[in-house]
């Protein structure tokens, strides 16, 4: 008989299902600790002060105890002058002696052949710390629910308490599964890359979360795509940890085995969370344990661990709060700020998307942008600032779509410009001599022409062109004056680039020009439209008289020369043309073609902008220009 | 000759003259870290990912890979065909098989005798992920100056970079001194507390401070007040950390002599901070290492620690950014809101003052007020929820003043009722219970009057009153009348307390009613005008005819019950008039001589706040009420 569980549930019914499902669960965590090892524990009782803090009438500082009678009317003009056995000296913390009731500070007295001269009057208990100032025996001072601080962990030791008791953390583990899925060591020790092999990196990424959290994971061996053997580690783990995580084998493929090795072994408690990336996490109650199953991309990974399982952390823990609140936590969200989406945006009707973010302040406005919605692409996650959380019920997210942005770094926008046009590896070296100048640089390569009419929308402060007139045979004039409309536009000549062939190692085809690439039978990696090395591909074919549809590859495009560089490197294709410094970096063979001017083009609104005056200082900069020399392919203005 | 350095400057001018003193610093913390164990630390140099990352064309799904062209037209309804030789089982993450160009999703699919049936048309690439979809060999994945994050971690594994140049983190000596400072271990074996010791607490605050920050720190043995040993710890501290701080000793007294060993030893860069409290922090230059004097007192330590050396430690790390932003870095501020001074507060002119914060949310407006300004009370800083720092110009601060307070906790304000009146020990009980039912209370213990006349002005939600109206000897009727002005107050009677008088214990001065008390010559610990306690006590003096100057300690008086016991249990007075239970909490003996009915006192505007009504719930709280039973002295009404 089947036995039933919610399918396809919300983030919220989801975090609704695990809270309830493990609601008197935390009892088990009930322990004591030692007050400093009991650092960020919750409490789990009033704490009274077994101690009067301070336990005696106390000097408050370094001076002399006397009566404060005896001082009336002193001043700097008139000092009062007491004898040898009317004051003794004190230190700070000393207990004050019977008779006096008052303590002069040493700043305000000399001491004259055993008189001592007082300079100002006080009046009874002036610096006097009364006997339980700070805290008084029996008084609570901290409560059930609290965290424990490190100015809590100081009182209590005054207070005369040595242990507290606290929520002691869960302990996972975490069972990595996957035929293709391989060690770290293996990983790092391919000679040849092979083929259909992964790296077990979700390891890394949740213990390092759970450190930063400050909890303890396990990670058990990666297990192969057989289910008796996941069985086995599952129910082990069920017993010996209080929740156990178990990467990928939930969706509905060949080999996903979680979910029948879950029924055997407990209680599903959902199978299917309609979210973007993480859709196929999964939950059951074995042997009275929470187990999870995480899916295996890196961001479903990620974000299956953040909504999740830290709010179930945190709720064993002792703590509770709203589930996105706790999800924003273990991100480590910084700050919540409202953006507009910088450009549109589609998601998926009834799935809430999580979107890697990056912001910038363009014409007064706050404008962010996803990175990627692919659940593969790591790299995302770690150049994004920022994560939104899209609700369901956004579908077509049109430009200008207002978007929340949780920010999970200190990102001075004012002083960040945000490029978008032609890629070129030499620009993004500027990012470090720009940052070292105090100011950021985001960058979004959409291509020469992409970015002179992303200019002209206000949506970036500056573009890069290398567009070829092929009436004129000159380079970006016509373009700068058509998209400009008629603002003011500064041109900047940064470097001029050589353009070529970039062909496989040793250049097994033997190309020596533009001509051989045409004739012979390759497939070629080509560029998006409107990038300026495909306007100049285009050229080069019309003056050679080869008509796009002779060329093979024509149609599949790169939006970078690093992407189109790899195609060849990999051996996709036999040719791409591109700049010297991506077949540089990938130890490809290049046969120059052209050289052609690179210009940055910036309003001259933003000329003042911190970013673009360290960017302009960047360009002088000459470790930088040391770099791009390294790279080769570039040649300096005179 | 003496050599000068900067006095009495301002925090940011000790922040500057520290940073640049230790301006190429960091330098000597360049190292290279595995990539697990540079979680949170900064890189130096940019990061370029050695691999592709997916390093082959992958398939992002489990289903079969095809040729694309193969799918054209094919629905759900009208499905296409394909024989055994047109396609192969992919599982997620396999490599891409040349002859294919996209991949069915197992969904879209399903398999009749070796053929397999297709519902859904594909264009090329569908679920491949191209070679370096990921990242790119060549590609810079992370810069200078970033921090280490989880996602990082685990990108740089599948980018093949096994470690990564970063800043390690400093190594700190804590130097605690201090003829008056015990050890933990002294401190808690202490049968009968020796006046004059205070317990070494500030290396616990100090230790866990840099725990929550990732920083290690050791500590020294607790130095007696003598240079010469003082100077060879420093020496030796100097020689063998990066940073050493130095507890107490920078004040003006006899004691005084670190700044007399830092002059021997080094540059002292500046004595004295014009902030409250930290005011004698200091600083020194030796064996070209940092050496940070902090004040002995608590709250002082905290405040150096915060302001002036965790800024440091970042900067060491290979991270800048504005003092303030760094000092709530450490305090760990979790946001910064606009409130009201509920009191007046007075300030030092040309002093910055922390404050420790609470903060409630009364008739719509943000209030907060400050705790205490003693440096010496630890237990104000563990009980605030926000940092208030107040600048140099602000000197006489009216209720009303507008005041930025940091919040060190989320407190949902909105379910928070604030308190003022009659303090009673019951009453501190119930703030657990009504944070379980999710709301919160915070009180200010200000007497009878006091509350109800703040009541009146708006400055709480509720107040509690005993006040006995000597004409008619009935409770409370006339006072409310006469604070409430019309207004509807509601009347929760909690329960009748019995008042009687505290004496020590065993009544060695075998007291029995009150007119022993007053007839004996024995010193009196007294309560507040306005306190019902004060009301009730001036009504008895009366009624045995007795005038207050005849009564030792009159003067004397003491904010709340427990107080007033305390000096009794310590001897300072012989008896004071109070409640059972605070005598109970302190083994006093209790001599009853009356019952006092104990109200609370609720604006009808609030009877529907969340934190009043889980204060009505949690009257009836049966836990609570066995405390209250146990505590004794209280009488539930019918």
């Amino acid at each position: 008989m089947a036995v039933k569980f919610p399918e396809h549930i919300t983030l919220g019914e989801a975090g609704e299902i695990l809270s309830s499902a493990f609601e008197g669960y935390s009892e088990r965590f009930g322990t004591r600790l030692e007050i400093s090892a009991a650092l960020g524990h919750v409490l789990t009782e009033d704490i009274t002060a077994a101690r009067n803090v301070p336990h005696y009438a106390a000097s408050a500082v370094d001076g002399y105890a006397l009566r404060a009678s005896a001082t009336a009317g002193a001043t700097a003009a008139t000092p009062a002058r007491l004898p040898e056995d009317g004051w003794q000296w004190m230190n700070t913390g000393a207990a004050l002696p019977d008779w006096a009731d008052a303590v002069l500070m040493v700043e305000d007295s000399s001491l004259e052949e055993g008189e001592l001269i007082v300079y100002k009057a006080l009046t009874p208990s002036a610096n006097v710390r009364p006997l339980g100032e700070d805290v008084m025996a029996g008084q609570i001072i901290a409560r059930e629910g609290e965290p424990v601080t490190p100015a809590l962990i100081s009182l209590f030791l005054c207070a005369g308490i040595d242990e507290v008791p606290v929520k002691r953390r869960a302990k996972s583990l975490f069972i990595p599964t996957g035929d293709e899925i391989i060690s770290r060591e293996e990983w790092l020790a391919q000679e040849s890359q092979r083929s259909g092999t992964v790296a077990e990196s979700n390891s890394l990424f949740i213990a390092a979360s759970f450190r930063r959290w400050g909890f303890e994971v396990d990670v058990a061996p990666i297990l192969p795509d057989v289910p008796q053997i996941l069985k086995e580690y599952v129910e082990k783990g069920a017993a010996e940890y209080d929740l156990v995580l178990v990467g990928a084998g939930s969706a509905k493929g060949r080999r996903d085995h979680t979910i029948e090795v879950f029924k055997e072994l407990g209680e599903v408690l959902f199978r299917g969370v309609r979210m973007k990336p993480g859709r196929p996490a999964m939950a059951a109650k074995i042997s009275g344990k929470p187990v999870i199953c995480l899916p295996g991309f890196p961001m479903s990974t990620a974000v299956a661990l953040w909504s999740l399982v830290y709010p179930l952390l945190r709720q064993f823990a002792g703590e509770r709060g709203p589930l996105l609140e706790l999800a924003r936590e273990a991100i480590g969200v910084k700050k919540i700020i409202e953006t507009r989406l910088l450009v549109q945006h589609s998601s998926s009707a009834g799935i809430e998307e999580w979107l890697r973010m990056k912001t910038a302040l363009v014409g007064g406005r706050l404008y962010s942008w996803a990175l990627t919605s692919g659940a593969s692409v790591l790299w995302a996650l770690a150049e994004s600032d920022g994560i939104a959380l899209l609700p369901a019920s956004a579908l077509e997210c049109e430009r200008e779509t207002p978007v929340e942005v949780w920010m999970t770094r200190e990102v001075d926008l004012a002083k960040r410009v945000l490029f978008k046009g032609s890629d070129d590896p030499a620009i993004q070296l500027l990012v470090t001599p720009i940052r070292r100048r105090g100011a950021d640089f985001a960058a979004r390569a959409v291509g020469s022409m992409g970015g002179l009419a992303a200019l002209s929308r206000g949506e970036c402060h500056l573009a890069a062109a290398h567009l070829l007139d092929e009436n004129t045979g000159g380079y970006n004039d016509v373009f700068i004056e058509r998209f400009s409309k008629g603002q003011k536009w500064r041109r900047i000549l940064v470097f001029y680039r050589t353009q070529g062939i970039i062909v496989q190692r040793g250049n097994p085809l033997g190309i020596k020009n533009f001509h051989d690439l045409c004739a012979q039978d390759i497939v070629f990696s080509n560029r998006q439209p409107g990038a300026g090395t495909r306007v100049l591909f285009d050229h080069l074919l019309r003056e050679e008289g080869v008509s796009p549809d002779k060329i093979k590859g024509y149609s599949q495009i790169c939006t970078t020369h690093m992407e189109a560089a790899n195609r060849v490197y990999t051996g996709l294709a036999g040719a791409t043309l591109g700049i010297k410094s991506a077949a540089d970096a990938l130890g490809l063979d290049f046969i120059p073609i052209t050289e052609e001017p690179y210009e940055l083009v910036i309003p001259e609104e933003y000329m003042e902008h911190p970013g673009i005056r360290a960017l302009c200082d960047s360009l002088e900069d000459a470790e930088w220009r040391g770099k791009v020399d390294e790279m080769g392919g570039y040649r300096w203005p005179d």
